[in-house]
């Protein structure tokens, strides 16, 4: 298995000023696993859902080329549950219902046939079960790539801290790259975070873009102007699904590598605040997606001059 | 004269987390015409400063190239006095002052050596004075690029919607973008300006960059990831005068060099953020400048993948 990806398999309720959905199947393992499948890596996934969890969904992760061995089905139990809603600016919601459920004892088991994946992606989780499965992987990864959010700093930031200096390259947004830094400017930010025992950061803007970091360069990646973002969640998970898919795929860890797939998790997310939940996301090809990477390559390509 | 320059010459007095200035030079123009002077155009400036200008500071100006014989000066008068405070988050000011002194009865007055410009920027000051200059010229320039704030959409919009319709070339931030269109999306909001009677406009975003749109296409320019932002005042006059200053000196108005042109203003304003007022502005070099816009250069560049 080339590609590892751990990440809650949920339902999520939402509603934003365009609609509101029922239960529909969401969740970062979801986004994250659908989207690197467009990279014919034929992730593995890591997972816990409960028995109120429709075949059909697995199937269609199945479909997707995912393998779903290590999506462990608690017979006892019920399936992650959340339920959000967006207002009018829609970096701004409100968390209507959170039932963990199953996710709250999730023990992450490593089927005998994931181990030596070459390429690990953590989606958010509790940091502790992200380093479990670091720790359970017979081989370390050539590339561990780590999402994570705000809410994890503010209730348990020594596990987080010992968690992200186990890994390569860790995502988080501006609003959650001043918090972990205490610095307000995201260049110090960057710096701080680099220190941090990781080797590069992505800081994820909305429809700013989003910056990748090394220790000595950094490369911004524009946002497409969207007329509607209708639905903007899982477009952070599906950035981190386009952007370890093509890594995988390439199996090269460059920062020209790292730039360009930063390019292609933005050109996924891009698709995914189109409509509610997967459902953009779920019926792609790669003639839509390589589309729309040249359309952000036009984007921000100028004619530098000779001289003034 | 190749290129004209419409605003003020004026007295600042700021305060930065960072420090404060006693009374400085400032004003759009001020900023317009240094930033445009890199570029070897030996701009004309419009403007009105009172008996209490110093000399000392309009010989700065000549010292760059700048034909000054379009400054009036009124006797009795005093200089426009502009007094601000910026907050840590440095996108927030409070106005302190605002002396309008001889910037209230200003009727602006084109020298017959300033006729026959090609290229006219009219920098940030009521729309009515924008006008009339625009109605002074006995020939139409090729291009008349206009800056604007939200003050004047707030006191004036109908005389501020009549010369919009008269420019080529509108450039506003993010805010101003919105409420001109009453559209929250900036896609949107774009596409709605662009029918006030412009053919191209640019959204400045701050420390996001900037936007240029065509009525079909657009470019996004990055910002530069400054450690420190020391002082923004001028930054989107600045902006201006290397917009326009990089397009007269190339004689050129094609959607090509307007993007380019849109790099250039972006880099002469990174610096001029770097310092109070003029400071950093003020000594820049050819190769300081061409340095930077290759830095500009680099933050987008990556590598297109020919398949996923």
């Amino acid at each position: 298995m080339k590609l590892l990806i751990v990440g809650s398999v949920a339902f999520d309720a939402i509603e934003t000023p365009h609609g509101k959905t029922g239960k529909i199947l969401g969740g970062a393992g979801t986004y994250i696993s659908i989207a690197a499948s467009y990279f014919d890596t034929k992730p593995g996934i890591i997972s816990v859902v409960g028995n109120d969890f429709p075949t059909e969904y697995l199937l269609n992760l199945n479909n997707h080329g995912i393998d779903t061995t290590g999506i462990q089905t608690i017979t006892d139990g019920k399936t992650f549950f959340w339920s959000g809603k967006y207002h009018d600016d829609m970096n701004k919601r409100d968390t209507l219902i959170t039932e963990l459920n199953v996710l709250e004892d999730f023990d992450p088991k490593v089927p005998q046939n994931y181990q030596n994946a070459d390429y690990l992606m953590l989606g958010n989780l509790s940091p502790i079960v992200q380093r479990q499965v670091i720790e359970r992987l017979e081989k370390r990864p050539k590339l561990i790539v780590m999402d994570t959010m705000n809410f994890w700093m503010d209730i348990m930031l020594d596990e987080l801290l010992k968690t992200i200096s186990m890994v390569d390259v860790l995502t988080i947004n501006d609003e959650e790259a001043r918090q972990l830094s205490g610095e307000n400017s995201l260049a110090k930010a960057a710096k701080k975070i680099l220190t941090m025992g990781i080797q590069y950061l992505i800081i994820k803007k909305g429809e700013h873009g989003a910056l990748l970091f090394s220790k000595d360069a950094y490369f911004s990646a524009p946002a497409l102007l969207l007329d509607q973002v209708f639905d903007p969640t899982g477009a952070g998970d599906t950035f981190a699904g386009g952007f370890i898919g093509y890594i995988a795929k390439k199996d090269d860890i460059s920062f020209e590598t790292l730039k360009t797939a930063t390019i292609v998790g933005s050109t996924l997310a891009s698709f995914t605040v189109e409509k509610f939940g997967i459902e953009c996301l779920d019926t792609l090809t790669d003639h839509k997606i390589m589309d729309r990477i040249n359309e952000f390559a036009t984007l921000t390509a100028f004619k530098k001059p000779e001289s003034l």
